[in-house]
């Protein structure tokens, strides 16, 4: 039986790999993606993910609008990471969509799919966790339909926006401590420790480019994206950050997680949005948050590859 | 042609006259009341709202639970001032409720009610501001049917809780600040300042007791909070914050407004859930909350008790 | 018996009226003056406290450098409210000093001073307070030498630098904690509330100018300072903050004080620097900081008048 | 040539041998020892240093008490690592002091034995460092005596107070981000990190306990001390933390250091007391801390083992 899905989501160039990871793979089915602002702004994250949608041929799968910003603080500054659009300036590469974004709201459309379900549902937010801290403190009742949120966030012994913050938990930190902290739904979340490791070089990229349109076009997307990680690790190649978040998803245990009691910095100090992790032998809280830290990093690597080159197109 | 108001409330003593106040008042239609934590747990909050309903005859109004806890961050602590129950311990003095609270919840219960609403409804926010953060942020095309929000919370020369901060918006400073100062809805709060200036005697009580049934039954539920306040103020009566601000909603212009850049303290020191607002010449944000002030003070108690007295009962 | 005073400074106009009351005044004797960053750069307020020095006649007294830089944070910025050499533009009308500035650094000069004195020590601060935070917390025998500190700072319904907080404190929020919240020497708070109402006017300073070549010196400065203050306060003068703490140092009493439990906000929130008062009735720690709130206006004026006005000069 | 120290210390069980390990070691000559608050109250680490100091047949060295809290806020506990008179219950079973305390403060003994000294001082920091921001902050001119800071404390990936903060840096916060951020003096900082892979075993413990009077005398202030590393570590000896920072000071290099941008969290926040270390490849700032985090760890424990095996004693 296949698990239900829902993607928050602000792409975002590895927003892209993760939608097409989810539309490519038989094991869930991808009920409905819901956009926040994030690495671009609200309209441009909508927009691209519309044009995803139409290249990945799911324009069955409704698309929703959620938050333009975070709960409580304007946010601080986009990412530049992504290029000017969000897609390494590449948009204009997509197709048009044939179907506009559904008229309901991000929190209503993840009310409406999780009254509906008839089983457990996974979400996979991987953007500011905004839409998913409205959505549980707005709904509590509905929690008892999540069978699980993997989240694509945070870092534990290394930040990228700042020191020690990641971007989506930096970007709305109150709304990340709402639900990494004090929510009690079933939780991996995928930090950047791993998603770093689990980088694709540009050999990887150039071979998928050659098995279909459709992989041309998601390798299409990440000029600027390149340019942004050979600048920031030196790296030859990019981090797929949010298609690792999906994968785990898609084949749960594929990622080995170690659970911790952990925190979310709130405060106004240089530590602003950063995860707190209690590795110390006694803690003060039980260890409930499961943070991904290990995986088969080749085996990864050939699991995503096997499922983008199967997306065919054109 | 009245107006249609929703009261969001922990009862609470003051919230009891509140709600009698928009009950006895037939320039308001009230729509909906929705509870949320904040002086007692919600579940007892909830509870209040139910009776008060029931004795208010107004069992035809829906009472929808919300938010169990702030946004963010965990309650600091329970207000002591209403007694354990939160109606001075003389809850089970009210009549049994007929009718089970809504099965939505308050965001949902809102929504709807703004949805199907034919003209600008006025939101009254008596509680900490959970709730009305959580409606604002899910929902943002519905700000477009909120005619206006009247908020009771805040201190602007004084606190009550802390030194500078009033309880309802120190019980949760980031729905607040959500509320008051990222969004842009016509909004009149109504601080402690005028508040206690507005405080009704023991003589005001009893002839109110006088008057009906219903009367007696409120002023039955002021004795520990009249306690609370000989203590903290050394006054012989009672302070009915959540009634001053249903006033302004019931006749708008009530109170004397002046308009302030503000922000909402949410740091972690000594000024955490402090209104800030700027009485400097020179502002560096266009003044935009309306902040009540002050008032004919003998003509709010006459108008206060003249529709208390109305209510009738047995 | 004159009462030995220092004056820990950041000149600053109205630092120069303070220095310029201090040397008029027979009640006192002025054993040093110590520098501290500020309204300008420290190299300015102690060039402008070595002019100052000329110019009243008083190059027996030693001027020490301090601190340079706030106790633990960067200075967030200068004031622009003094012209950009701190005193209107006009350091060049001053005479130039014929002694060089102390050796020995202001920490220093203090100590050396208060393990002299044969009786308590009056210490004023009327700049940010660094270098008085420094002395207690490194040399906290001398507190027994102290027998007062008369502190120009904070606002207690007004802020001047952010809407809750002055100048002086907010430059250094870490240091005016420990002075006025951590320490247990006598201290009496003068804040901008009361020295807004001390302000003298432009008739008063013309009236100066034509006692003596020093007081058309000291008139001579306040041509920027005269112009911040029709800016921000709407005001045909200025406000000599300083003043009114040195006259209080010398005529103790001549300021009504009332006592409060106070605390320093060192948060980074909107009211980072914000002096915090406890005016509820019931308080949790003893009211311990006397705060000045109210003087004969027009007394005070004319007390400062006299004085200033017997400066002689050429 | 020998190198001039001064040790800033909180005794403390590891301080003890920090201490023993800098009385033993010919390279340099012990100037002076301060005092702070820390593991316990001044007045128990004052009485800790001096007891220490008649172990290590040393009264010739002067010990002045400094700090007795927090530069800004209060210390928030003291630690129970160190058992309650901080040498594990055993302070009486080393000898009486023959000389008192010096009648100067802390910074008054750091101040003149800078001045007095040929050549730059070396100084280790092994506690809080309040005495130290003090020295720095009120005294900058004597920097330029300073050859180099050795301060143990922080963590990079671990915390012991709390999941990110270690406790000498946590219990002032501000006086470390004064000193290691704000101050430009050449520092290595020697963290928990290093420190807790340098431990030493109970055998190497009883080996060293064989030595000598004096080595007996040393491990036997260990007993609580071996019961907390038992408890936090689950290790069968105790972290010799203050040693490894003293060691570095004593053969400089002995340690293998990084340079890192750092800061220091100085908020509210769950990260209060937490260094922050800049691992990112692009970095807003130079890296200008020199961070210790690596050396032969079998050789580190040759070289302290050889060291304080030759201290004597009956």
């Amino acid at each position: 039986m296949t698990t239900p899905l829902i993607i928050d989501t602000d792409p975002g160039v590895d927003d892209a790999f993760a939608l097409a990871l989810a539309a490519a793979s038989p094991e869930v089915e991808l009920l409905g993606v819901t956009t926040v602002f994030g690495n671009v702004p609200l309209a441009d994250t909508t927009a691209n993910a519309l044009r995803l949608r139409a290249l990945l041929g799911r324009e069955d799968v409704p698309v929703a609008a959620g938050a333009d910003r975070p709960l409580v603080h304007p946010q601080p500054h986009l990412s530049s990471a992504h290029g000017s659009d969000g897609l390494s300036g590449a948009r204009g590469t997509l197709p048009e969509p044939t179907r506009a974004a559904d008229p309901r709201d991000a929190v209503t459309l993840m009310r409406e799919l999780l009254e509906a379900a008839d089983r457990p549902v996974t979400i996979v937010p991987i953007g500011p966790l905004t839409n998913i801290a409205l959505l549980l403190a707005a709904h509590p009742r509905l929690k008892a339909k999540i069978g699980r949120l993997v989240v694509m966030g945070g870092g534990v012994d290394v930040g990228n926006t700042t020191p020690s913050a990641e971007f989506n938990l930096w970007s709305d930190p109150e709304a990340a401590r709402r639900v990494l902290v004090e929510e009690d739904v079933p939780t991996t979340l995928v930090p950047v420790d791993l998603t770093h490791r689990c980088a694709v070089g540009a050999g990887w990229l150039a071979d998928l480019a050659r098995t279909s349109a459709t992989g041309a076009a998601l390798v299409g997307l990440t000029g600027e994206y390149l340019a942004t990680y050979r600048r920031i690790l030196g790296l030859d190649g990019i981090v797929v950050h949010d298609a690792v978040a999906v994968a785990e998803a898609i084949r749960p245990g594929i990622l080995a997680t170690t659970a911790f009691a952990a925190d979310l910095d709130c405060s106004f100090g240089p530590n602003r949005g950063a995860l707190v992790v209690d590795r110390r032998r006694e803690v003060e809280r039980p260890p409930d948050l499961d943070v991904a830290l290990d995986t088969d990093l080749d085996g990864l690597r050939s699991f995503l590859f096997e499922r983008l080159s199967s997306l065919g197109g054109a």
